[in-house]
Parts: C-alpha cells; structure tokens; sequence
C-alpha cells in the first residue's frame, strides 16, 4: 500500500474554500487506497501577527514562550484542516507535533528534531482515517513545545514522510515548481521536472525559499522524493530527488539573484597569520553570519579582506570589524549595500568545463562588472552591482539556455 | 509562603495594555514574597471567533477537533502573559494544561478534571518563578486535548488552588464582585463583602454568571476560598466561602431575573400514575432540560402539567410534547416564551419564616401575577410576565433591603 506524506504551506490553507480543496486532494489519495498524512502550516499570515504582538508586548520575548505562542497557529489548522475533511464526509484526525512523537533538542525557535515515535499515526492510518499533523513543532525531552523555525512544516513533512517510508512527500504552495530562474524577472524562465537534492540546496540557500533548506537535508539523507506543486491547479509540479546520471547533462540547472547581503572591506590588513582568523572569529562571536570571503596581497605587505553579511547583519558588523580594525592595525573600512549576488547551479558543472568563462563572458557582454567570485562544485556565484542584477539574470539565463526543454 | 492563584478572564488579558497590568498584579504578589500562578483565559473574543471559523468549515464539527482548536487560545494567553511578565523584570514560565498535569475524562468541549499532578508547578515555584497556566484544558487519558466548556478557567485555576493548597484564588473579571442584584436592572443594588458556596451556585445557576459553576462546586468540595474582583482597580470583591453562621442573619443575598427559559402546559393529561414520568422521559431522550416542574388536578380526573425549558430547545420540545400528547391522550398544549423568571436567594431562609410571604406581598403590591412557584432550601422563585421582570426585580431587592450594609 502507497503511503503519501501531503504538506500544505499558509496560503494553501489561508481561508475556509481553500482549505476545503486542500481536504479534497486528501481525500482523493484516501480514496484511491493510499494512506495519507497531512501536514498544515499555519495559515496565511498567522505566525506573523502572532510574531507581532509577541514584540509589541516584549521587545526581546523569550524564545521559549515564541515556540508557546507560534505553536499553536499550526494547531489551529489542523483542527480546522480534520473537521473540513469530515465535512466532505470522511474520517480524520488531527495531532501536534507532541502528540506524534517529534521529539526535539532544546535550542527553541529553531529546533532540530531528534526522534519521532510513529505508533499513534500508524495506529490511526490502520483504522482508515486521514492523519494530520500540525507542522513546524515538536517537544523537547523536558516536555517544552518547540518551533522548527520558518519553514519548519516542510521538514515535520519530510521527516514523517522518511519515518514512514512514504512513497512521496508532495509539498503543496502557491508556486507550481521549481523554476529555472525567477519568472517575474526572467519572463522565459520555465519549470523544471525535477532537480537534484544537493541542487536544490544551493538554489534554496541563495533565497529561492521554496522548499525549507533543513527539510532537503532531511529528505537527502533518508532519500524521501519530494514534489512541489501547486495547490491552486493539479499540474505535476518539480520532483527533487536524488542524482541520477541523466541529471549531468544538465550543466546548469537554475540561476538566482539575491539582495540580501552587503559587502564589507578591511582595507591594509598586516599580511601575517592569524589575521583573517581574528576578524571572523570575533564577527562569529557576535553571531554574524558571513557568506563570501574573499582576500587579495597588496602592495608592501598589507593585505585586503572582503567579505558579505546579510544586510540586517551590516551594522553590527561594521561596528565589530571597526574594533578588530584598530586591534589588527588595518588602514580602513568600506561597506556597500547596494550588492547582489547572482549564482548559477549545475550538478553537470563537475563533469563539464568552461561554466566560468560562459557566465563571465554573458556578463561581459552587458558590461556588468564582477566585484567577487565564489565557487563551489556545483555553484559559481558573483557579487555584481545591485541595480545591475535583473539584467544580469537574464543574461545568464540565457547563455546556459535555461529557456530550453531538459 | 502564602500561596495565591490568580486567574485573569479574557477582558482582563483582552489588549497588550490589560495584560501587562495583569502582569503587574501578579509580580505586586510576588514581589511581596508569595508564590503566585496565574491562570489566563484567550484574549477577549478569541473563543468565539474560532468557534465561528469552525463552525464555517463544518456546521457539525467533531467535539474532539473543537478542544484541538479552541486550547489554543489560552495557550496564546499565557506564552504572552509570561513574556508580559518577563517585560517588566520578573521571571515566569507558561504552561499548557497537559504541562501541569491536568487529566480530565473524555468528553470533549465539557471535560471534568479527574487528576492533577503538580510536580511541574511546584518545582518551578521553587526556582522562584511566576507560573502561567493555560486554563479551561487538560489532556484525557488517552493524549487528547480537552477543554472543561465555558468558564472552565475559572475550574482550573479553583483546582490548582485546591491541589497547592493556595491560600486565595482570585478570579478577575469585568465586573467588581457578586451584587444583590444587577445593577443595571436595581440601581441601588450593592455589592456584597462575602457569600457562601451554596448561595453562589444558586445565583450562577440563574445567569449571574459570574464565576463558572462547576469551579464553585469544585471550590466547595475543597474549601477553596473565591475572591472575585475587578481587574480595573484595586477595590476588594467579593469572597466566596464556606457557610459560616454570620450568614444566617442575612436572610435574602441576593436576587436574580433570567429571561431564558418558555413555559409549556400540557392541558388534560389523564390523571393516572406513570403519565408525568412518560413526558419526562421522552423530553430527556431529546436532552431538554427541564427546569420548573407544576401539576395541578384539574376537574373529571385530569392535570394540568405545565414546566418550563430553555428559549432555544422550545421548538425541539413542542414537537416532542405533541408526540406525546398523542400517546398518553392528553386535550391541549399552551405555550408561552414570554416569561421571566424572578429569585432570591440565601441561606438565612432556612432558619427564617415568612421569606415566601414577603415576596408574593412585594410582587402583588405591584400587581404582578405570579404564574408559577417553586422553592429549594434557600431559594425561591416565580414565574412573572416578561414585561414586569425588572419592575418585580426592584420591587423584591426594597423588600428585603438588599441595598442595606451586610
């Protein structure tokens, strides 16, 4: 018997009609003979008018009493999402994290789930009924509810789906896939069948937050397909799984651009050991997160280090690097937030040649500098100007002909 | 240490303005080197708005799935009280009803708590901390969220009084204690200092709801002392208690007019043993409740039965009456939901005489005509014309001189 995990973000369960189609395509899997569990978000804007008058009350609330608060939108739909599925006329019952046994660590807000125990939802998925789950949160071992973080539904799907051996998690949003670029920038951007998890990683990473980034960790490791689809039409959507070797021919399989960072340089650095290491050991300190790092020799010993942080991050940071500046005796500081970073994915960058130089060449071409590169084995991405950036991606998404059937 | 519960309702925990001077009360307490619990209800119109969205989706909805939605409004209450607390300086932890160990029976949407283990409370009270609880849910034995029916925080928080042997359990509400009667209605009516158990649960059995019954039964049981006040100022209210013989000098506490209930006579019922037992039994299986029950002999062997049920289960019972009238040949059935139904109360009638006299004096003096009667050890009321309800209400409270000091 097929066992298929369905997870419905915010928008899919925003309003009562919704939530109702949501129920059908439930019941449609029910009724076909397969076990369904249904994970829900909470819905549309829940979590963020909870998240505010959590700050309205205290400005700095206890991350404890977040995961109290956050909580319960989720529990809130799946009470509704069961009664809308009894509506139509068929058995379910909804649980929360706790009550199916998503045992977490402790770090509150951004928990890790440490264990599921699936007894209950077999036990009901064995009397015939739906089974959903409220995503996002489990409980620690000292029996204080626990968030996931944001996004954190996609990885309870994932997870239960690995649990239960599912033969799908399909993640239901209001995207119908995954794209090859954004489509309201690149207008001949196209859908893609299916991507690779380790692809999706790097994609989900650099801002196109379709699926949760720990949620492909989670299907990575126990190899749990995911579709995302649409919940608006009944399209077939993007399979991300594993790596096959037909997946090589693809070079490049989807380019983003991201806003969300700022470049920071530490002119005139001593070029002695050490160095660098004191710079990012205090801005870790600080709990700064620093994505590209790049470091040139200068003339008379002296080195530059450039580096970007996320833009909210930028302030915080200058003033430490300002710190370590006077410390390490460097000469001076430059920031610019008016940076995007564009980045091109590709499994078959491994075993192809000459992406670089095609992305560098398509840039040119537009006369759009390159301030920093990064690379990784199956991503390059260049820091460009920001009001550069949409032209950039089009310029890019053509040159790998994105725009082309896989 | 003294030990006080405090439970805030939800006008009181309504905005974030009103929950931080619930907050306020309860660190007042601790500050003053008491433990405190305080136990919230969901912020103002939270329950019904939830209720409106489940009854949305589902015109039927499954009593189990409504406890799974409804919880989540005191759970919101208190993970914020416990960050309103925290922005003020002062330490507190929020907890579910299942976290502090409420069990309660299975039936849902009107649980009774069967067991509390307060481990839990008690050990956080002993690292110095305010404890908030979600009142009006517990867990049944089988890990299913229940909720104790409207009110039920006031349940909770009187049997966690009970259980930590708490030296006072204070309801705030939007009102500032038990009046002789409603001052609406009675402008001289006055709020009384302190009233039995016995008293209240006639008095919020007629609609002055105030507290919820079920927690002063439960308060009762346990000698739990109720002090019910305003959560707008500091004034004292008033205290619910045992029965002591002080009391029994105030003959009338308090009285009362509900205009929820229709009468119904069933005309001609053949005067034979068993006949007024059939109509019970047939209006029980519909789960009418019955209040006021009348029967008089009437000439050539037949009675006339008359009682009164609630306004909204009149259609269901007229039905049931015809069904019956039918079966045991009785000539004619009269209804009427034009009534009001008019009490006193207090405990001083049991050892006083003429209590029932002074009160048919007071209605006739007005010219009211009382349509039925009916008395329990200290209590009495009449059936009157709904039009004159609140003329009988001020004509009884002079009668008795409620407006007088205790």
């Amino acid at each position: 018997m097929k066992i298929i995990v369905q997870k419905f973000g915010g928008t899919s369960v925003a309003d009562v009609s919704r939530m109702k189609s949501a129920a059908k395509r439930a019941i449609d899997v029910h009724t076909s003979g397969s076990k369904v569990i249904v994970v829900v978000s909470a819905r549309g804007r829940m979590t963020d008018e909870l998240l505010e008058l959590a700050y309205e009350i205290n400005d700095n609330p206890s991350t404890r009493e977040l995961d109290m608060l956050l909580s319960t939108g989720e529990q809130m739909s799946s009470a509704l999402m069961a009664m809308a599925i009894h509506s139509l006329g068929y058995p379910a019952v909804s649980f929360v994290g706790r009550q199916v046994g998503i045992t977490t660590d402790s770090f509150h807000t951004k928990a890790r789930i440490v264990d599921i125990n699936a007894d209950r939802i077999i036990e009901e998925l064995s009397k015939n009924k739906i089974v959903v789950v409220a995503g996002y949160q489990g409980v620690d071992k000292n029996d204080n509810i626990t968030t996931l973080g944001r996004g954190g539904s996609d990885t309870s799907a994932v997870a239960l789906a690995a649990l239960l051996k599912a033969d799908i998690c399909d993640i239901y949003t209001d995207v119908d896939g995954i794209y090859t670029a954004d489509p309201r920038i690149v207008p001949k951007a196209r859908k893609r069948n299916k991507i690779s998890y380790d692809e999706i990683l790097e994609l989900a990473s650099m801002g196109a937050q379709v699926v949760h980034v720990r949620a492909v960790e989670f299907a990575k490791k126990y190899n749990v397909p995911i579709q995302v689809r649409s919940s608006f039409n009944n399209d077939k959507g993007t399979l991300i799984c594993k790596e096959v070797s037909e997946m090589e021919n693809i070079v490049v399989s989807g380019a983003t651009i991201t806003k969300n960072e700022a470049k920071i340089t530490i002119i005139g650095v001593p070029d002695k050991p050490g160095q660098a290491a004191k710079i990012f050991q205090e801005l870790a300190k600080e709990n700064i997160n620093v994505d590209m790092i790049i470091q040139n020799i200068s003339a008379h010993g002296l080195a530059d280090v450039t580096f970007t942080v996320l833009k909210d991050d930028l302030p915080l940071a200058l003033d430490t690097t300002e710190r370590i500046k006077r410390e390490i005796k460097a000469k001076e500081i430059v920031a610019d937030d008016k940076i995007a970073k564009l980045s091109v994915v590709g499994i078959g960058m491994r075993t192809h040649c000459g992406i670089a130089e095609k992305m560098f060449c398509a840039l040119s071409d537009e006369k759009i500098n390159i301030q920093m590169i990064s690379t990784s084995e199956i991503k390059i991405s260049c820091v460009i100007e920001e009001n550069q950036a949409e032209k950039a991606l089009n310029a890019v998404h053509s040159a790998f002909e994105l725009n082309k059937e896989e």
